[in-house]
């Protein structure tokens, strides 16, 4: 079968090559023939070799999505010609988070999706919602896991007022979920058209923060002094201190961005006095994907396509997007 | 009555003063004549005018214990002669924290316990067991109620690990609720003495950060490589980091102390990759004491007292405390 | 100031009567000039004497609205002409459950709502939401507080598929709120009308259970087989096994209501095999109403009124209410 | 290899036959030679017909313990020469409960413990502490799970009680782990001597419910007219509705027995008006049995073995164990 293979932690060394087809599926296990795969910051981390103990070579990017061409004994929920989102946690089906669980991932420790089929086990394979085009089931696993498990972790619920910053994947897809629960959405961005289209996504305000650079004291304001709920922190070092700044008493900041660096200022003194909450997360089990998908389906909404790239495009696809500038997710159509 | 008041945030600004008495308790409310008073960090900071929105003058010291004399109407569960530990938190009695519940604080922003008689809601005064002193009375509140906060919040059960940091009063209650619980306790030191004292009262384990400045890394061995489900951090700047690496993939550093520094350098990656929380309380509800009391009064366990100090010590007391050094709580019996 | 009374457990023995003038708002307390009441079951349980540790005389109805005309000491959140919805647990502000503060409530064992004066603990009075009437403010404690408590304990999010039975005040609103949540409704009636109604307020489906006897076969069916996540069991003996029929594995049937009987058959082995949850209220804390107000707020959603009674029709309101077959809440509009 | 068979639901219908041996084990499998077994009420209503989709022929008996002898590709947490208790919820390794986790079980749907040899899920097999015997080992995995998912679910800690009924593996594993966690715990017993071999264990009171037939009251007694926060229901249809009445405001009634019949009466009234929680089950994930097997190994409590059987005596354990007399766990020494 045709892969892509990394060889190394390097921009440039993506390369098509055949490998041995894989073994029928086991027990539980499903093949699945991939058509298409979306981009997360984990795989640029990758490709620059940022990540703690990714693997080379390998077959990179953790999402991915394709349609089941055979299904092993005790496969009682998906079926051949069934169209799935591939969760990149390989192992964590659910429960607790371990060490293992955590960081077995596709693309980064074991293959990943560019790849012409992949064989998983089947609780890691999620059934999509019929509405789905292929490249917005790609979109799926790591962005809706993500903000699936911000609004739960932090008990986000109608009438809740949440932050998102940015326009990425996983801010527009935590946007989207949030609004499907009934709370509140303000968002942030370096560009009022962007702060349009998330606004015409459901976004009930918006704050440019390159005009606005206290962006904190305008969601103080817009929540009658009071704070967010929750905060979701897509960016990391530059913005972190006014994320704390912008929740309430007992707020969460949920932290999933270093686009903007990996370390921060914690001021420990709010911390304490105003009983934050920071939670980290690279994405959550199977699960969680499962139940984001369930909102998905039952509500109807569809993630957010920037832009789709061929297979001939890697390069391109990948430094378009590690400038972080892409409103929604930044896909491959796999096709050989 | 009799009060010591602070008449400015001025280590020198103590001074003993009249005021008129309390009036009869009203609705739920009871009134207590004050017999013991515990010193907390928070104490420090508003001595020191290091805490936000204290109030000036007061009457200081949060934490407290006296002797019931009055009951108003409505109130139930006690009866004149009764001992109570007093919650600082003025009217957090449960439930969910808001900027109000929180910062509305005995001997900060409201009259504390240095007084002979204090009107509180009967539901922030909470029975004492039997067989504490009014000294361990009042050694309960804050760092039983924090305490119990984080191994709560952490989910810590028997078979768990923690890690408290320093042999202070605040550390040494989460170690025996800890141990009541059937946790295994590290303990970090500076003295090979006071390691041995902790172990005495149950830690299972001791780091003497001294003679072994990565002692993260001995955590890291203690726990087959895995980390701490629990770090309670009671100190802040110098050993966060360290903290953030001693926990094991979705564990928690609980924050309650800026002794060494209120900022802390926040290793990003490490919170996302190892999806970590970091929770802070400068302490919970009534509610928190309540259920912490009683594991106190079925467990049989007692506070640990450094040292008690009569109303005529009161700038030793403080100045003692804030050295960080005392192996448990310090105390004022309060006679006038 | 005048005040309907309640001489004793009789559906004959309301009386109006002159009573003194409250007094002046003590220490976080405020005066309310009452605007309307709500009737709930358990208001009917106290006038014919099936509730236990119910008082008399006493003044009846545990749900009320009215306008602030004075507040005490300490209040912050409201002033004077705020328009507000009071919580019927006159101490149980928020917290964990305990009997005194479930059971001291409104009209039910302190004196309740048809006054022309109340005076409360501001924590209880919750300040309503400007898009609603007097009438839709007092339906507002017992049935938001219920059905709010019934989608967070039951862990409902975007994607779940609840069952309410009937169209009484508590299902409506339970209805209501599953919707500003993403949930999926299903409800249950006798009329094909009213579930036409209740589809208008957002249900997605409904079943006669009166052309349908077998109802819960029509839920495992629009389930796929599996179940629903959470049945708000809000009629009792009739209903029940039924219910636990209803729900999927793990899932949870919240009990509230008793009209058609106070015992059911418990099938321990289906509980057991399908690990089930049956959870109880007569509804929560104030806290819990806070949030669903917030909610109501939020999403502008409005009770719904069934009708609206004069103090000159008790006997009849009572009367009708107690048919439960009301379409959303009955209401005393209360002038004198 | 050898394997127990029992043909059909019949007493009389295990025999000992060859089959096939397994094969080696694939991805994250292990390859186990099975050493004891212990039964549980589960095994009692397969071999009687009771249970809902039970298997026929199949491999009897849920709860295993034995030593891997070959591990699959992926599997680092376990090697050679383990000692490891198996897990009956085959493929429930973490997370939310869905009807294939739940129900596909060892010895019920699936091949259970009574073979020579298992190939199982690597995440389903648990190291087993090394302090244990076989026989203990084998005792663990159906009611420590149980009994640890009991405690989490009525969020048990220092200083709370509970009740357990009776004094069979489940109950006593239950009390061993409440203690070990600082519970107070109250068994009942018709038997004195039962009571005290279960003060032995550390129960703190006993009730013996032949001398005394309304020992739910004897349980508001002992907790001042509270109740218990959590009764462990192991007994079914005659003790159900006194087990209601056991618990305090907001407490738990877990469910998981059914000896004394299947279908109990449930005041509803009670389950409303104290705001309880009734939460079934019959055992949870192999996540939970990892958490219990750790506290077990981090304390060194044993499980209790009533008496151990050989393969040549299997109808005469069923029928000793079906009586539900036995102190402690029956277990099979499996040797061929």
């Amino acid at each position: 079968m045709h892969v892509i293979e990394l060889a190394r932690p390097d921009t440039k060394a993506f390369q098509r090559v055949v490998r041995p087809d894989p073994a029928a599926p086991g027990d539980r296990q499903v093949l699945v023939r991939m058509r298409a795969a979306s981009l997360n910051f984990i795989d640029v981390a990758v490709v620059r070799g940022h990540y703690p103990a990714a693997s080379y070579p390998n077959i990179p990017v953790a999402d991915g999505a394709g349609e089941v061409v055979e299904v092993g004994a005790g496969v009682t929920h998906l079926k051949a010609g069934d169209r799935v989102a591939i969760h990149p946690k390989a192992i964590w089906v659910g429960g607790r988070p371990t060490r293992e669980r955590a960081h077995i991932m596709r693309g980064v420790t074991v293959p990943g999706s560019l790849t012409e089929y992949q064989l998983v086990d089947a609780a890691t394979a999620v059934r999509a919602p019929d509405h789905l085009t292929w490249a917005e089931i790609a979109a799926l696993p790591i962005t809706f896991t993500t903000g699936w498990s911000s609004l739960k972790m932090a008990d986000i619920n109608a009438g809740a007022t949440i932050v998102v910053l940015g326009t990425g994947g996983a801010s527009l897809s935590t946007l989207q979920l949030a609004k499907a629960q009934g709370a509140r959405v303000i968002v942030t961005s370096s560009s009022d058209d962007k702060i349009e289209r998330a606004k015409a996504l459901g976004a009930d305000a918006g704050v440019n923060y390159r005009t606005t650079p206290d962006w904190h004291e305008r969601v103080l304001d817009l929540t009658d002094g009071v704070g967010a709920d929750l905060v979701f922190e897509a960016a990391g070092t530059d913005t972190f201190p006014r994320s704390i700044k912008s929740v309430r008493q007992g707020g969460t900041v949920f932290t999933i961005g270093f686009r903007t660096g990996g370390v921060a200022e914690l001021d420990l003194m709010a911390v304490i006095v105003n009983g934050l909450r920071i939670i980290g997360t690279n994405t959550g089990s199977a699960d969680d994907l499962r139940e984001a998908v369930r909102a998905v389906a039952s509500t109807g909404l569809r993630p957010v396509i920037a832009q789709t790239y061929g297979l001939d495009q890697i390069e391109a696809a990948y430094e378009a997007f590690a400038k972080g500038e892409a409103f929604g997710k930044t896909v491959f159509d796999i096709a050989w």
